[in-house]
């Protein structure tokens, strides 16, 4: 089908490709005009019904948006703008360069110009930055069958009309209602005695985090927007949301593997962008280390006469780093998704303590049959080196386990208290435990 | 609000309880009864109603439920069953042990029966087994009139009527029509001239994976599902794939933090089960670090002839380690969101080999400076240490970037190939570098 419309395109059949491609998906068609010839794509876009032009253009990538705009009239954009949701608008706009930004501001009436000012200058990720205008309004005085017509003369240009909202006359939210409970009500019935007053909405100001929470309790597939005044000032729909997880999550994924985070794809990243994401974590960690460094040099004498023990080093640093690296995952994870909370630590020390000496034991008899049996290492080694593992993994499972809350304490992202820092921490750890084990059973 | 309905049913004024209750979301409600003693949450279960009862129950958590089904009647479970929706049977049955199951099973008609036993057969985390059959059905001869007076005669009982389907005599799907078009055209349209006939569906046995995948790249609210003949059989909400997402990135996060995946929250896991979960890869790694002493050993000789070398080693893997998983952590992510495809791998390399010049080059500098004037260590050793680090940062990012499309290509998944395997491999490279540079420029 999509191999169909390309060789159509190609042999410069237009209007047959687009025949074809209206039948498609906007986002589908937006994937089309992906992989077509710059100079065809702007024919295509031109003869493509404005409204169906409009949604594929909101699907495509920024490169794409960005060639549009710049190759268009100042007819064309205002007519595009116009077709976009205004949550649309600003997610790419805030992508542009500011040449871009400019041509699209200069055609647009005096009204969207203004909202969209005020949109670009809500904080970022939070309620008013994500929020679209295009909902439905009702009044409490109507009844089902004035809802239905009103809904039947606006409800084109709204971005979902499966919930309205019901407001006063100072725009204040007083109920929601669903479609579905306006089909299924008698025609005489008033909005107001149907509505269900019981809202659950978003203020402005609230952050990304909190209004994917909201939606994953209540399973909404959209939600009103207001001010502080309780003002309906827009509604945030369920398709965003999904974006908002994803986007939360890959940030989690970055801070935990010690970067800063960012949003952009990373094959569309650059090298400097990317190098300078990464090195200032990589620097804080390496020198860090040297308190393990000045650790190990302290026993230099006790590593000179038995120089095996030095070969231990790495596996009880490893061991160590990841038995706290899965303590600390685990309660990251669970307060990203609000199943820990802050007055958790008692339980989560408790649990982990438990964990890790079951876990301990374990890893502890392995490597001493292991070493002391098939390695031929020296039994008072041998007994050493497995101490140090069970006294390591149950420190490693407490500090992984507390430092993610203590961090959520501190008002700093738990994020952070992941793999690398964790490992960090507890390599000393480790290795004042393996040395202070060894100079006693030694008697270095 | 919430404290006062608590108080009223403390009071044993379940009336009044009742009457504020059935103001709230029913998630609000199930949480409100999570709250109040076991005798009460019986007693207030059984006066709601029914159909509000039965929303709540779908939010209760699993203990909750069990103790429900097993106080109230077998007339009671056959009035729940039938109010839920299926897809919200299956999920709960699915948590509860053999014997409630059996006592469901037990209270619902045949019909209702047979379809349960059918859900609980498709595999775990398919399509099947996500969907729910209470779905609007349209036919294409039908008007638009026609259509809303029977979505007003059946849609009490659907799950969303947000969006209907198109079937034919033998349920062969033909096209999908959203509400929002319904009300917008007139009503002597046929549904047949005004359908989209572009469906995107899922199939029964497909992964829960691919349909956040498609969801997320259409912004749909719900999508149909078909067997192999193309017949409808369900459809899955959004609603559901939003857990899915969460879901998907948890057992991701675990898996990267060398764990075996478990859906259940880390509070409501048995200590035994977490421990269970961690210990394989520990076990694992821990054993393969075997490696790593065994280069050290090789080198035994040049590392009692200079000691300092030792205390070295910490940073020298922790640096390679943190490298290589920063790289790892971006590849998989990418995979995951569908970002990098399997023959990217070509540009993964050249990409990360730049920015690893440029990350090898800067911590090296930084290192060498630090050593060499402020913690006075040798020059040829300071040269040794900082020429390791750079190399071992190259190798740790070309070994982070490609194992996971290696991983994906061999059908494994990607996300084990994390940070604790990559520092595992990381490690060894980087003693290997190291030692291999001390001995030649130091001429051990």
């Amino acid at each position: 089908m999509r191999d169909d419309i390309l060789e159509l395109i190609e042999q410069s059949r237009y209007a047959d490709a687009r025949n074809e491609l209206i039948k498609l998906n906007a986002v589908d068609i937006a994937q089309v005009l992906e992989e077509v010839h710059q100079q065809n794509v702007l024919i295509m876009f031109r003869i493509l019904p404005k409204e169906i032009a409009a949604t594929a253009f909101s699907y495509m990538s920024y490169d794409q948006q960005r060639y549009i705009i710049e190759s268009i009239t100042d007819k064309e954009i205002e007519i595009i703008i116009d077709e976009l949701f205004l949550d649309d608008t600003i997610d790419f706009l805030e992508e542009m360069p500011a040449n871009v930004v400019k041509k699209v501001l200069k055609n647009t009436d005096d009204k969207t110009r203004k909202l969209i000012n005020q949109f670009l200058n809500y904080p970022e990720d939070s309620a008013g930055s994500i929020m679209t205008i295009e909902y439905v309004d009702l009044k409490r005085e109507m009844t089902v069958r004035q809802a239905i017509d009103h809904i039947k003369k606006t409800g084109i240009d709204k971005e979902t009309i499966n919930t309205c909202y019901v407001m006063d006359q100072s725009r204040k939210l007083e109920g929601v209602i669903s479609i579905r409970k306006l089909i299924l009500s008698d025609d005489d019935v008033l909005i107001g005695d149907i509505m269900d007053k019981d809202v659950i909405y978003i203020n402005t100001s609230d952050d990304q985090e909190k209004i994917a929470m909201l939606f994953k309790k209540y399973d909404f597939i959209s939600m009103p927007v207001v001010d502080k005044e309780r003002r309906l000032v827009g509604i945030i729909t369920v398709d965003d949301v999904v974006d908002i997880i994803d986007q939360e999550n890959t940030e989690d994924f970055q801070r935990m593997a010690a970067m800063q985070p960012s949003e952009e794809e990373y094959l569309k990243t650059s090298v400097l962008e990317l190098a300078k994401n990464r090195i200032p974590w990589l620097l804080i960690l390496m020198i860090s280390a040297t308190f393990t460094g000045n650790i190990i040099r302290k026993y230099e004498e006790a590593l000179q006469s038995v120089v095996i023990l030095a070969s231990f080093i790495p596996m009880l640093m490893d061991t160590g780093g990841n038995a706290g690296a899965q303590s600390s995952t685990l309660v990251i994870r669970g307060i990203a998704l609000g199943e820990i909370k802050l007055n958790d630590l008692g339980k989560i020390l408790w649990k982990e303590f438990r964990v890790s000496v079951i876990v301990g034991l374990i890893l502890a008899i392995v490597n001493f049959l292991r070493i002391y049996f098939l390695e031929k290492v020296a039994f008072n080694i041998s007994i050493v080196v497995s101490i140090s593992i069970f006294a390591t993994v149950i420190l490693a499972k407490i500090v992984g386990g507390s430092l993610p809350i203590i961090a959520k304490k501190l008002k700093l992202d738990p994020a952070i208290m992941a793999s690398p820092l964790i490992t960090t921490i507890v390599d000393a750890v480790a290795l004042m435990i393996y040395f202070a084990a060894a100079t006693s059973i030694l008697g270095l």
